[in-house]
């Protein structure tokens, strides 16, 4: 598995992310849609992740409730603006503990040779000081554990698929 | 009724409009949210807006469709993120035209002295260069028109109000 890319420029209003798994385009994106593999990799791995709700089609709301090592909860929720398999996902992003601040999130998936995939993950906040202020609170180590959990779900699940 | 300002920065992925109405500001958040007054304001005067849906609560979906003096459709979606009376509407929105290019809205509205409200929106893209080609399709123009009538609405819901 290749690293995952994490850019950000300054003054401008977003985080993007690319990784690349080992896996054909519609494993990935079962990975990154199925609620019931969501606690398996959404987040860093010391934080247990429940999935409260998660309709997954345009206008479906997600809510999942992270709890760390001290049983702190943080709640984080959105609506899906779009899902449209195996490639594109859009969906709002609202963490509970500050209201008001929301981000735009769109996942794409492209094929990348065979049996490859191309994730890119692009966040936009409402202004360089929300995406800022998403960097300093440590996003980037978490998305890149995130995603290192991701790619474990899709090696399983591609091991299962027999793909 | 002050105009309406437009800051469009280089390099930057947001636009944001501001205005002042002279009006409190329940009713320029019913004027806002309410899906029969959208044909009176909702983008330039010479479209013929319909409301084809308009669910508005937090994962409703509202999809609206102009048509222009020669008949040709132009149709627009998105799905509520948040509605917070009086003050706060965060939706995404994408024209069908341009599939796959959304972005987010915020509204939100202050309380500018008695009977004043100030109205600030803001458009975040999904990348520097959909929000210029946004800039470059005329939605400047066409923003400026909307406020205009949204100003007008307000003023008749205001007057019957008695407020």
């Amino acid at each position: 598995m290749s690293d995952t890319e994490i850019t950000v420029v300054p003054d401008r209003q977003d985080i993007v992310l690319s990784r690349v798994f080992e896996a054909p385009r519609d494993i990935v994106f079962r990975a990154c849609t199925d609620p019931a593999l969501v606690p398996r990799w959404w987040g860093p791995g010391h934080y247990n992740t429940t999935v409260e709700r998660d309709d997954v089609t345009a206008g479906g709301i997600w809510r999942y409730t992270s709890r760390d090592e001290n049983g702190v909860e943080y709640r984080f929720h959105g609506v899906y603006h779009e899902i449209t398999p195996p490639h594109r996902i859009v969906a709002t992003f609202e963490f509970e503990g500050m209201p008001g601040h929301v981000s735009l999130e769109t996942v794409t998936l492209w094929e990348n040779g065979a049996d490859r995939t191309r994730y890119v993950g692009t966040s936009v906040f409402q202004s360089v000081a929300d995406r800022d202020g998403m960097v300093q609170a440590g996003m980037e180590e978490g998305a890149r554990e995130g995603m290192t959990r991701l790619a474990e779900v899709i090696r399983v699940l591609r091991e299962r698929s027999g793909q």
